[in-house]
């Protein structure tokens, strides 16, 4: 019979590697499983198991979903003629939970990273300008993340995307809300000012 | 065929309950679980449940454990004549991190709490007791935590464990090492002054 260290160690390995998760919350979270019911825990790991069985990229925008084409792509009420290009799914969830956004959507699940090795070619955008070659496409909106590899990843893609005759959007890098001047880091106030909006 | 924000939902749901993880957490750990390989999710789930369907009380101390008797209380190396008195199984793991301890424990598993309806009958030290008839016992510490559940309930012990002619100990309450007394709460600094040790 192995023992409990042994096994203990084996489940905290694993939480582990979920992220922002360290080993001793990683620890914090075992143990609390092994006071949870068998049944509790169980269905827990039925849900983790199951939405990697379940759960593929969309074949339109990358998108997580369990058809071939994702809820938000077959919905007749989003506008189709209007593109939102994304890092990850999970940057989906962020924009949607906005309720400022209407559009579909083209998911890059890769960012151009020259420190991780990443270049151009191994982001695919090979449906997204497919698309805009059948000229359904009026606007697109990069919406990659404003650190070193999302404003690489904005470069190429404007670079690719320019020759189309669309309106390209770079989403608005500036000072957050409910923040204070004082304590925002100097590179975002410095792009603040450069990208000043007219008000009259 | 059930949606993918009902399957997202679901698994997010049950990773809220793990402890420190809110929603949001719930939502990135979810996110990496579905860009986790099939093999990689069913390891994750398969250690949640192997560990609730192995581990139980030992029939001693409390302590987890996959044997009736825990490896602590079964290891012959352990000084059996002192009972560390703590609350939950994962004390144990960071007095053992400490390698200042090598005697036996006791788990109660429960601390008087009034404000959670939890009293003095709710804690069970029935075995803790027929060790100390068995006058086996030369030395107990009491290591509850310093609130005020964990003071209710040392509070509680000493009253049950001072009839016994043992040796009667609760793990030194005072301001940690590496911080600054400036910083540190008056209560703390308060104890600390109270609880001070003779040096010379």
């Amino acid at each position: 019979m192995s023992n409990f260290s042994s096994i203990f160690n084996e489940l905290v390995t694993e939480l582990a590697k979920l992220p922002g998760i360290g080993r001793r919350s990683a620890e914090r979270m075992a143990f609390h499983i092994m006071k949870t019911p068998a049944a509790q825990a169980a269905l827990l790991a039925r849900k983790i198991e199951e939405i990697t069985k379940l759960v593929k990229p969309c074949q339109l925008c990358n998108n997580f979903s369990t058809a071939d084409i994702c809820s938000i792509c077959s919905n007749p009420q989003r506008e189709k003629d209007t593109i939102c290009v994304v890092e990850e799914p999970k940057d989906i969830l962020a924009i949607e939970k906005t309720a400022h956004y209407s559009g579909l959507y083209y998911v890059l699940l890769e960012s151009i990273s020259p420190l991780e090795g990443v270049s151009e070619e191994d982001v695919d955008i090979s449906r997204l300008i497919e698309r805009l070659r059948s000229g359904t496409i009026k606007e697109v909106i990069i919406a990659t993340n404003p650190d070193t590899e999302g404003e690489l990843t904005a470069q190429f893609l404007i670079e690719k995307i320019s020759p189309f005759a669309v309106k390209l959007y770079r989403i608005a890098i500036g000072i957050p809300l409910g923040t204070q001047i004082e304590y925002i880091d100097s590179s975002t106030l410095g792009k603040a000012l450069k990208d000043r909006r007219a008000v009259t």
